[in-house]
């Protein structure tokens, strides 16, 4: 599909992509301006001005535009995205105990764990602040998104945290985690730049499933890119799902093809909760053996093409083009 | 004012009341009910139903009657106000490293800080879910209520925090602080189910002025109750707030009003964060020569005169009265 578009097509994208991008991160800096206490908004700044590639405002300004508004419909709906998405990763580092986020302190090192809780709360009533002020129409239905996008980030990490102690779990059920805790809030990003720009239910769904299928995609990416990525660029140590026993798409569909020799390794990853520093590559060497790299590739593959099918009922051409463009770009990634 | 109701008017207003607090219970008990996963859903129920006055959402009910609608109209909108409520209660005992909780192992004690986390963020969410059940109009203002409240909360919260480091606290920086931590919420009660019946501006007012006066001196009295209350009916030890060296309006009162004898006391309370468990008494007997709780006392009478007043222009007879009723009730405690 995309073997079609010129490269100067795919450069006035990445034009458009750092245009808005300056804009977001100029509309972040500017949501906490003047607010006090410090105690609070200071942690709530550094948490939401740390960087990162901004991909769910942009996709919430995309969809808007791909259901028939412009980028500025739907600026505060983009910003309460981030905000919403930001909430998660300072509350989510509490719990997982991070040290760093995107080369920073994490919040709650920073800051205590106090003033972490504190304004992952206050980011969440910030992000409905943000989304208030674009919705002039269909209140219910879009506050319901936006709350059940909440739930069903909540649940998701609470199965992520099952799965550690758990010995099965099925791909399935894998994929119902990665749905709720990843894949949710994509898709709610383009069902909210749709709706907010008062688009038919028809649009609004076709933008949410394009959401949904990257965002599926996207995790099971992620989940390669940890084993299989450039460290440099990836910016994390490679392999450090496997040190950490975390049951991503690979060990899980390792598990179900398992021979012999892989399932005495396998076992050994769940009784110990991950394995040392130098079984990696014989994790990969298994990996290779089972074909389960093509089988995530397949996934990504078949999730992508789902993605891109659901914009086939989009008119606006050119929204439509860089939202595949986005797309591509995101499951092409090495870091 | 309430010398002229006759203790069967009262007995009355005590069934009514008992009545809808079964009422919510059985409301709350149904919130969670078949939804998983149990790691998310097991904590959020442990943490409504720890009992508890109710006292935020009979305020609900009672405005929504004032206000000329009936008490299941803003049913969902009562539960919603306890499921914000309780989510401050998971959080803050988090932030406290409090123990117990009505008798009972907080929630991140029973089960672990990073459920509390996440069960405290998910109340956030369905406590948006049951209020969008009973909004059918005015939208906008309602959904800003409360995310405002939201965010005044948090905020009171962080300044509570920041009062333990700071050396000078004046009484209107603790009003301050009383207003966003405790009054905001009584306040938003009120306006809740006032404009959830879609009231008129002034009725809402009216009776979120009420509210927050309730509230300013619910929170006062409690500084009261913490020294002079029943140690048994209180159920909490008398004097914590001295040996935590938490800054009350009694303390805060006492450095205004301080001669050469209290001085000397209350900077050692000031710099070793707290007093001894002996020393209690002798800061009794500093209270009463300064006469501190004769301020607290008339402060308390003040803001209730403020908030009975506000409902003079209530016309609903039987609400208003309920609702001076358990004002009265809530002020006169002695736990």
């Amino acid at each position: 599909m995309l073997s079609n578009y010129a490269s100067d097509e795919f450069q006035k994208y990445e034009r458009i992509y750092e245009k808005e991008l300056t804009k977001i991160e100029a509309g972040l800096n500017e949501v906490f301006k003047g607010m006090s206490p410090h105690s609070l908004y200071d942690p709530c700044l550094y948490a939401v001005t740390g960087g990162g590639k901004r991909i769910r405002p942009f996709m919430v300004l995309l969809s808007g535009a791909a259901a028939g508004g412009k980028y500025e419909h739907v600026f505060n709906t983009a910003l309460s995205v981030e905000l919403f998405h930001n909430f998660t990763l300072v509350h989510d580092d509490i719990m997982d105990n991070a040290d760093k986020r995107r080369g920073r302190k994490t919040v709650h090192l920073k800051y205590g764990v106090s003033s972490a809780i504190l304004s992952g709360d206050n980011l969440i009533a910030v992000a409905y602040k943000y989304l208030m002020k674009d919705v002039t129409s269909n209140h219910q239905y879009i506050f319901n998104l936006f709350t059940d996008a909440i739930i069903e980030v909540c649940e998701g990490q609470s199965l992520d945290t099952d799965f550690e102690r758990k010995k099965n779990v099925s791909i399935d059920e894998y994929k119902l985690m990665i749905k709720k805790k990843t894949a949710i809030l994509l898709e709610l990003c383009c069902k909210l730049g749709s709706a907010v720009v008062g688009a038919d239910q028809g649009t609004t769904e076709a933008l949410g499933a394009y959401g949904h299928n990257i965002g599926m995609a996207f995790q099971i990416q992620d989940d390669l890119l940890d084993i299989f990525g450039d460290e440099k660029q990836f910016g994390k140590t490679v392999g450090r799902d496997l040190l950490e026993g975390k049951k991503t798409y690979l060990i899980l569909k390792a598990i179900e093809k398992s021979d012999a020799k892989a399932k005495k390794m396998l076992n050994l990853f769940i009784t110990n909760k991950g394995i040392k520093i130098d079984q990696i590559s014989e994790f990969k060497e298994m990996y290779k053996r089972l074909g389960v790299i093509e089988d995530a590739e397949k996934e990504i593959k078949q999730y992508t093409a789902l993605a891109f099918e659901a914009l086939n009922s989009i008119k606006e051409a050119e929204a439509k083009n860089i939202l595949i463009w986005l797309g591509t770009k995101l499951l092409t990634r090495n870091n």
